[in-house]
């Protein structure tokens, strides 16, 4: 994705590098397995390192590796299937549930879910950090932010320990008519980064929910999925068991 | 997402970097607008080139930035919010559908596809090229794959003009029990790549779905959704209306 780039040729040479280093992977090399150090790999397929680490970085994206802090780049294996779909008709935190709930504090939301809820700016609303575990790697990091209006039973004393708890118990006491998802492309921030154990930056599904009760907006979320390992699932018959490789494309033209 | 960053520091300087353009981009540019070249821009925030485009790089993931063949890099409207879900009960190409047929082929689907439809490695399924467009736009790519076996009373009397349409046709005369739908990350190969009006290695959301009948799979589909433009929606309340940029964290834990 280097500027450089935009003005070259079609197919550049790091393109055609990712198709052999794809091949070597799926005949020489085992999931998990580490790959040689940059210059030698370089030096076997004779280019340029600038050259090998763009194709590394395209089958990074692709889900084919994995860049491990203080190990290095490792072959992935499959990526996870996460459901996040169909409309489920649950508040968060309700019944069984896969997240874990970190904290809660009382903050202006960002001007993008503001807009969403229809709170002002400068407007605080309880917000839930919470995580995804799956297999034993944390998948997910969520922000639930819910309006004070949406919980306005809430009682007034609120310890670190019981806040998140609380709003959530209140929240389930709304009857839920629905809820509706987008997801999109975006870059981990730095405390996202941290808790996915990814460096600021790395690509991410971010999975934004609106949850609607009373004819409103109600609460909304917003999910920071590692792009790397996951792959979302919608729908009601099960995950999706394509393979981490994207298809090849046939010619249908 | 350069290797070697992996054994940065955790906030690199092109963070920093990308979160001070970012604030640039808010109260000095309009949408489209075209930002000056790199080394004008390098040279005004004191930073490397290479620093630089790092940052231009998060910021197009991020879809605050588009990088234009022939015209440079400029301000990114928001993304376009494309409906993808809830389950709709359709076949592809059935009724009202966004898709524009391109043409249709017989060959043996991708070892990761023909897994999902139980067809053998060289068993050749019907292959229908689709091509989403939205506001004049190619936002999606899709090969929809449809074995034989779905389709057994199709004439063998095709032409490339009739091909697709017969294949549709036949399948629409099956009663659809449901599909499901994953999305991931992917990079754009060569050929959707050209129809997206992107460079090979694009990210791109990667849409599979797999539609039942009778109790097994009947077709699958592959859609390539330009990622740096488009935000899939899923859900009954229309599109969410975030906005492009991603919601700071907040401090919840």
């Amino acid at each position: 994705m280097g500027t450089t780039q935009l003005e070259a040729v079609q197919e550049p040479k790091y393109w055609h590098l990712k198709t052999v280093l794809n091949d070597a992977l799926d005949s020489e090399f085992e999931v998990g397995e580490i790959l040689p150090n940059e210059r030698d790999l370089a030096a076997r397929f004779g280019v340029a390192r600038a050259t090998l680490r763009q194709a590394l970085e395209q089958l990074e994206l692709e889900g084919r590796l994995q860049r491990r802090r203080g190990v290095g780049t490792t072959v992935a294996p499959p990526r996870m299937g996460v459901a996040v779909g169909p409309t489920t008709n649950a508040w968060p935190g309700a019944g069984r549930d896969s997240w874990n709930t970190i904290g809660c504090v009382e903050a202006p939301a960002p001007a993008p879910v503001a807009a969403l809820l229809g709170t002002g700016p400068d407007d605080a609303v309880h917000t839930i950090r919470r995580e995804r575990v799956m297999q034993g790697q944390s998948v997910a990091t969520e922000l639930l932010y819910v309006p004070p209006a949406s919980v306005p039973n809430l009682s007034g004393l609120l310890t670190p320990a019981t806040h998140a708890q609380a709003v959530l118990r209140e929240l389930h006491t709304l009857e839920l008519d629905g809820d509706d998802r987008a997801v999109e492309l975006g870059s981990a921030r730095a405390e996202d980064a941290k808790q996915l154990d990814r460096l600021p930056g790395a690509p991410v599904l971010v999975l934004t929910t609106r949850y609607y009760a009373g004819g409103r907006v109600a609460a909304a979320s917003v999910a920071t999925y590692r792009a790397d390992t996951c792959r979302l699932t919608f729908g009601d018959s099960g995950a999706v068991e394509v393979t981490h490789h994207q298809p090849e494309s046939r010619q249908a033209s």
